[in-house]
């Protein structure tokens, strides 16, 4: 639906940054007027073919640009892929973050090791916020991080709710569900926009609860007398809580092993969101003397990070634990798409030395935290809002959540399929896709770069990875225009040199005679010297090969 | 189980040279004395981290130094982790070959590909064939390539049964089920050692018939009105059997796209695998004009390939198909670990073209050929093998069959769980792992080029896909012993230089500086030269980006 907006500016601007066609770097900015909302501000992970960057963040210059009309953030939670990228911003623009105390913990953590100070509020679920002419409130949720929200956001043209990431848990771990009072009250005064969380709308049914990973967890326990490693997401305090539970019922200490997990604990236990009784903790490198039966290790490294502290240990490489026949592991978690091989290596690896693995092929020693179908229908029945876009996925994940949302009776015309960079300008009564995009190219975050490396750069990596390089130097004459030295060839990635002399010798005859060519027929244009020298190589090497090495020509004039 | 074997020369040899702690590239070799005999000769596809390499193949070097013992080469099936090595080993080593029509017709198939010619006999389930002191019987089986045996082979010391790839249908598409009562009598008359397919040994339960995909793909032709394309494995002449049988059921055509399924079903058909009536196949070019709901067009691409039919439909990069809003497509298969995301990324393509995708997330309209944790206890239980070697898979793979046969009461020392190049030695009563390793490297074929790639050439392509790399250059003269040209840096996959001209000037400021350094002190040395500026070029670029691009010093001397 395309409508027309009558009233100049006075209509409310909804913008995605990062979120939409994709799995990360969540980021969207509400904008009236002279005041701009930015709801997270997530990173994401490098695909395969983005060779060398480390994380992939928003492109903030919208925000650059209107750096004057930001009247603040809220974070939704305290994922990497809602908060991974405030410290990129915050070096580029001041902003005023709002979040609760978990989440803020979790932003202040993330700032010092970036050694960036920031205006943190906190804010309970409850609370309401004045941000410029946005007025917000939070709502305790449910997800697999704690101290989850959503967003009702009082807008002078409606109400927009924000599901942030949620699932509907009636058994939290910590006894507190989702505030459904509070969402059918919102659905009966009136919502103009929902933005739901659709990473699980293709699968059917619900999401089990976290209570059902605790009693799979307390099974494994109650039958093993074996030293117990478990993996899981730092994140997930609760899960954190319902092991250090459990290892308190089975009386066995708890070590943490890996910089994040260590992170998270301290912070969650001084925030008071993980309760851990006096003489549980014990430090992962005093924890050789300590019976197998009487110890727990929790770990990162659950999706077979390479860095990872249980990646160490499956590889011998870890200063404090070595793992050993009779160990019991446990990943709690399921491979994110992409890390299924890296995971099969570690249950391989630890396999191998001897442990018991548990992980997702045998056991339900995980749940998502993201609202299956159902769970959406839940959600939409409660809020019942006049438009609907659906965020956080990628393509098939947002068709298959509009889908839902017509069958549950939406008009078709109030549902928005949106790309990053869009603008959905929405009125009380219309709503429409402006033609007007806002820069939302995905930045590459390579060492201290940011965006200095690109498509052009990606290209040359992907080129340099498939068949190496060629490097043919040469010092020219300048004044007789003769070869004085070389040509050369030198080769990286491209061929075992020592075993394939005759080819690089060949290949090295076949430029000494392209250049001398060149030099006899008098060319002086190096440009046309170093493609002839090129062409001539790139040709003979693929007919000798079937291979494309880079190849680059390098003429000194001397 | 460590046992001394008295007689010297009277032992069986069994040499897994590939397809254990991995899956793919499957061989095995038994030797006796003076006989050798290979069981199949298959590739694997290349891991993540190696950069360029097209595929990977079994070492040979055992088999060529020893090519005068080799009686011949039997295959269980025609799958490419079973056969795909083939023109590799027959380049290196004359071998008869032996196997079923349709396995020997997509043999034949790839040797024409290679303009290769080969010795190769036919035998049907039931036969046997005498190659050297092995008498081996080719038993009819299922799995997901039709015309698949196991192989029960007489050996002096015994008899060895090799599963092949397979699992227990009931109800197979071509009716004919393993050969159940050949199994029982085997397993009657004593079988010394079997090999098993571990593949899905990680799986609980059995695997469904290939029948329920059949019933899948009817409902879904059933309902729909629509362009139905179905992309599915070549190699699965059932399920295109299947799919066509609908076609004809629903009054559609067939057309077909993507060279290897075109290559597959044309051999199929003539080798009567594949049975289609007159007048239902029509030319994929010529389409264009029946109406949507009298085709179907069956394709390659289930794996998101990135040349495959199906990935090109996707990109709007086919010649004969473009995807168009209500068509119907089908993924008849699961991704294979590893071919999640590109898997995903066709899928979204499809939906953003407006079509329907129905993919193994959403409905059983796959099923896999290998046996889950039941299906392997029958085979167990009918073979009742003295030893047992669990074969096909990753170690954890192989430790959970391991851990079946032990259930199943199997004497933990008659189990052996191998590494590839392990010789496992066998009498009649008694089995050992010699301390004898043979050549079984994984070979990487890149282009044309077999094994001219390794690990430090791998090492490098890691390296500069990282971060790319930066060429210093310079002349220097020979007498005077200063520079008389350069350095002059060159950077690849590094960063944009035109946005960094003040890191790559500053860069080549120290590169000088280092030079000059060298030359005043009269340095001679060329590879302390190249050390110094590499160095301290390092810990600048390091410095300053944190990053660690390849850095080339190349010096001439003029």
């Amino acid at each position: 639906m395309r409508k027309r907006n009558s009233k100049k500016g006075g209509s409310l601007r909804v913008i995605p940054i990062g979120g939409l066609n994709e799995i990360g770097k969540n980021m969207t900015l509400l904008e009236y007027n002279d005041d701009i909302l930015i709801i997270d501000c997530g990173m994401s992970f490098p695909e395969d073919e983005m060779y060398g960057i480390d994380i992939v963040i928003p492109d903030f210059s919208y925000i650059i640009k209107n750096k004057e009309k930001i009247k603040g953030m809220v974070l939704t939670h305290g994922h990497e892929d809602h908060i991974g990228a405030i410290p990129y911003l915050l070096n580029t623009t001041r902003v005023p973050i709002y979040g609760t105390r978990l989440t803020l913990g979790l932003v202040e953590n993330k700032l010092k090791e970036h050694g960036i100070k920031a205006d943190l509020n906190t804010i309970a679920s409850g609370d309401k916020v004045q941000l410029g002419c946005f007025n917000v409130e939070a709502i305790r949720s449910t997800h697999s991080v704690a101290d989850s929200i959503c967003l009702s956001i009082d807008t002078p043209v409606g109400r927009v709710f924000h599901t942030g990431d949620f699932k509907i848990d009636y058994t939290p771990v910590d006894g507190a569900p989702i505030d459904f009072a509070k969402l059918a009250e919102l659905g009966s005064k009136g919502v103009l926009l929902m933005m739901c969380d659709s990473t699980n709308a293709t699968k059917p049914g619900y999401s089990a609860s976290e209570q059902t990973v605790g009693v799979a967890i307390e099974n494994i326990f109650r039958g093993s007398e074996a030293r117990i490693l478990i993996a899981t997401f730092s994140s997930n305090v609760h899960r954190v809580q319902k092991i250090i539970d459990t290892a308190v019922l089975f009386n066995r200490k708890v070590a943490v092993s890996g910089r994040s997990m260590v992170n998270v604990v301290t912070i969650a236990m001084e925030l008071g969101y993980l309760k851990v009784p006096p003489n549980v903790l014990v430090d992962i490198n005093k924890t050789k003397n300590i019976p197998d039966k009487e110890l727990v290790i929790i770990t990162t490294g659950s999706q077979g990070e390479p860095m990872s502290a249980l990646t160490r240990m499956a590889s011998n490489d870890h200063k404090a634990v070595t793992i050993k026949k009779g160990d019991m592991v446990i990943l709690s978690s399921s491979p994110v798409p992409g890390n299924e091989k890296t995971v099969s290596n570690v249950v391989n690896k630890l396999f191998e030395k001897g442990a018991d693995v548990i992980y997702s092929d045998i056991a339900d020693i995980h749940v998502s935290g993201h609202a299956c179908e159902e769970e959406l229908k839940l959600m939409h029945s409660l809020i019942k809002p006049k438009f609907f876009v659906p965020v956080h996925g990628e393509y098939r994940h947002l068709k298959k959540h509009s889908n839902i949302a017509e069958k549950l009776g939406y008009d078709p015309s109030h549902i928005f399929i949106l790309e990053n960079g869009n603008v959905l300008s929405l009125t009380s009564n219309s709503a429409e896709i402006l033609k007007e995009e806002v820069p939302s190219q995905a930045i590459y975050v390579d060492g201290l770069g940011v965006g200095d490396v690109g498509n052009i750069v990606l290209r040359d990596r992907k080129l340099l990875s498939e068949s190496g390089l060629i490097i043919v130097v040469a010092a020219i004459d300048k004044a007789s225009g003769t070869v004085c030295s070389g040509p050369d060839l030198i080769s990286r990635g491209f061929v075992y040199v020592r075993e394939n002399e005759n080819l690089i010798d060949q290949a090295r005859a076949i430029a000494a005679k392209t250049l001398d060519k060149c030099c006899e027929e008098n060319i002086k244009d190096w440009n046309a010297l170093k493609t002839a020298v090129r062409d001539d190589l790139r040709g003979f090497i693929y007919k000798q090969t079937k291979r494309s090495p880079v190849i680059l020509p390098i003429f000194l004039e001397v």
